[in-house]
């Protein structure tokens, strides 16, 4: 391989981060068209033809512009072989194919996407960054001009918001514009069926939703009556004279847990069961079909959908019916249970941030006569939260 | 019960739906604290004590004005039983609780709702409604000017992106506006990181993605990035002189049902093995993680997720890897198989709408040099399609 081969991998890799590692590639070895790479360290990755084929990174098989692949397994014959693998000088992993391309894996890449069992545990375990809460919870406050000027600052809270799920600023201006900065400092915000941004006060004509009265709410998530949830809430407080109508919250991945371990059987039935979600209005008419409970692909809980007052009546076969009842009281009986309620008042200047998927959210009920209670709320996906914070990284690090 | 509470069960019933039946209940009958119906063709229904009082839509249950829930399940004793139920004129069933609380359900709300096997069975028929197409598909095709004027021509069109999946859109002008305004005749925008809407023509300077090069495309959904892929999307061409450029579409449904009936453990492992994507750019960092083939609550495929371009490299334990690139492979395959693919040239005036997450779409290479090419795109999600049928659906039928 040419000097110029190497660069051009470096260059092209067809990813943004750079893949630092401290090992070296002992050795390779080729057998039955697969490659094994032992690592200083006593690892060994087992790289099959059709997984580094896929990965050749070079200039033909990747976009030098847009980084992203070109070239597709599809466009390969499935006897494809290695005719010959080296490593150079414990860094790199060459390959020659059976149909004359070449292609360059750099030791760091090749140790971050390694398969082996080891390899995959790992990095499972750096993704887990969920930290549960109960009433206890010191909520994370953060300055809103600290945030606005700081990418420190900003990825400290951003992290807050993803890890616990519940976060809370202070010293914010009370003008309308207000919460759009803040949320667009980290993306564009999600519009849904209530706006681009959603005003709660009382409503002489409250049509639509029950959060435009002064009713108690039950703890609940917003709009589970979409396919996706919205990942973050952002809730303003502009004016807040009314008495009661303090804001409550519960981390719903605390009760999931807590079932999942006293009541595995109750567990299950709210992670099987498909619930209707809907909420019909004049000019619309939405509808959501999915569990209360919802698992990731590694069946952790990753999402709570529940409003009381947006399901539609169970559809749940007979003889399951009785079952299902029961678990539902059960996680709505603790969703009410003190020892899992966070309960403060929000003031003028001050704005909840927390993750609507996770932490279920409600209001006491209030004094409509006692005086003005404005809110301004808007969404934004995890997805936003989660690249923003990707971005920061790069960077930065977390404060704690 | 006295007239009043009747007009009250109209009136308030959570629901927007009328629930027209011509069936009559012929007999109620309490045992064990539940109810059963039985109707004049027979049918019967078990309704369960905590189902009927969690259904209640009595004025004190059902907020008057916003139609949702105040009460809550969980505000009763699980020992709270049915002390009288009766049959009004055959068209009314009335519930006394040991608590007191009265109860009032209609006929028409009660067969609807029901949850023996043979109702639950022909909800679920009425449901479904994807029709499966190849490459001799005639697209469907609407008239811009009646579908901005006529609500039976937006539904007819709104019935065929949610069925099949493709359509075309003719005789609209090629101003920049006019695809928001037609989208907006359905509701409002999906922004997405490629902006509110996104322009497709060469760039210079094509940094983050491979559309906006004169590269021949695979068939692919768009932004597989994204927990959430959009549902529709719409792509408005306002010129096209350049040579080459032609789209084609692939129903990835009708792919992933031939791989589950000729190669079902193929199909298998598509539906249950995480593959990772992501978009890397300078200021973004999108990665999601979800299989190719998605399932819905009913095993029924719902959902294609695959960009070649932007997979990461697939993260399967050791033993599994060379069945998943056989499974990947075939699906790779099949999705250029001329039997599968429709393809037209879109002219400028006309725009494509199909269902991203089951539409597969590509487009050949074309010549730069050759003219100019620009088209102009935006998304929906499902969810906005869904309402707006539904509405519709209150006044009007499909033609067809």
């Amino acid at each position: 391989m040419s000097a110029v081969q190497k660069q051009t991998v470096e260059e092209f890799a067809a990813d943004w981060r750079s893949f630092a590692t401290n090992r070296q590639i002992q050795s390779c070895h080729l057998e039955s068209g697969n490659v094994t790479v032992q690592w200083d360290d006593g690892r060994k990755n087992l790289f099959h033809f059709d997984w580094l084929r896929d990965n050749c990174s070079c200039p033909a098989c990747v976009h030098p512009v847009t980084r992203e692949q070109v070239f597709e397994i599809a466009d390969t014959p499935v006897d494809l072989s290695v005719v010959d693998a080296t490593v150079i000088g414990q860094s790199e992993l060459a390959i020659r194919w059976s149909d004359g391309h070449q292609s360059l894996f750099g030791a760091g890449w090749l140790r971050a996407h390694g398969y082996d069992q080891k390899s995959r545990q790992e990095r499972l375990s750096a993704e887990r960054t969920v930290q549960i809460w109960q009433a206890d919870l010191e909520i994370p406050t953060f300055d809103y001009s600290s945030v606005m000027a700081d990418d420190q600052a900003l990825l400290d809270w951003l992290l807050a918001a993803r890890d616990i799920g519940l976060t809370r600023m202070i010293n914010m201006p009370t003008s309308e514009e207000t919460m759009e900065h803040v949320a667009r400092r980290i993306s564009f915000i999600r519009e849904s069926n209530f706006g681009v941004v959603f005003e709660v006060r009382t409503k002489v004509e409250a049509v639509n939703s029950n959060a435009y009265t002064a009713l108690e709410l039950p703890h609940h998530t917003d709009l589970p009556t979409r396919e996706l949830q919205p990942g973050l809430q952002f809730l303003h407080c502009l004016v807040n004279d009314a008495t009661g109508g303090d804001s409550t919250f519960v981390d719903g991945f605390a009760i999931a847990n807590h079932l999942r371990l006293e009541h595995p059987a109750d567990f299950e039935l709210l992670t099987q069961t498909p619930v209707s979600f809907r909420n019909k209005a004049p000019q619309s008419d939405y509808r959501s079909l999915a569990p209360i409970i919802g698992l990731n692909a590694r069946s952790e809980v990753s999402e709570i959908r529940l409003a009381n007052w947006l399901r539609a009546p169970f559809d749940v076969a007979e003889r399951d019916m009785p079952a299902f009842y029961q678990a539902y009281r059960k996680f709505s009986a603790m969703a009410r249970q003190p020892e899992f309620i966070v309960r403060k008042r929000l003031n003028a200047g001050e704005m909840w941030c927390f993750d609507n998927r996770r932490t279920m959210h409600a209001r006491q009920a209030f004094d409509q006569s006692s005086g003005l209670r404005h809110l301004r709320g808007c969404y934004m996906d995890r997805d936003e939260l989660l690249s923003r914070i990707l971005v920061l990284q790069r960077t930065h690090r977390a404060s704690r």
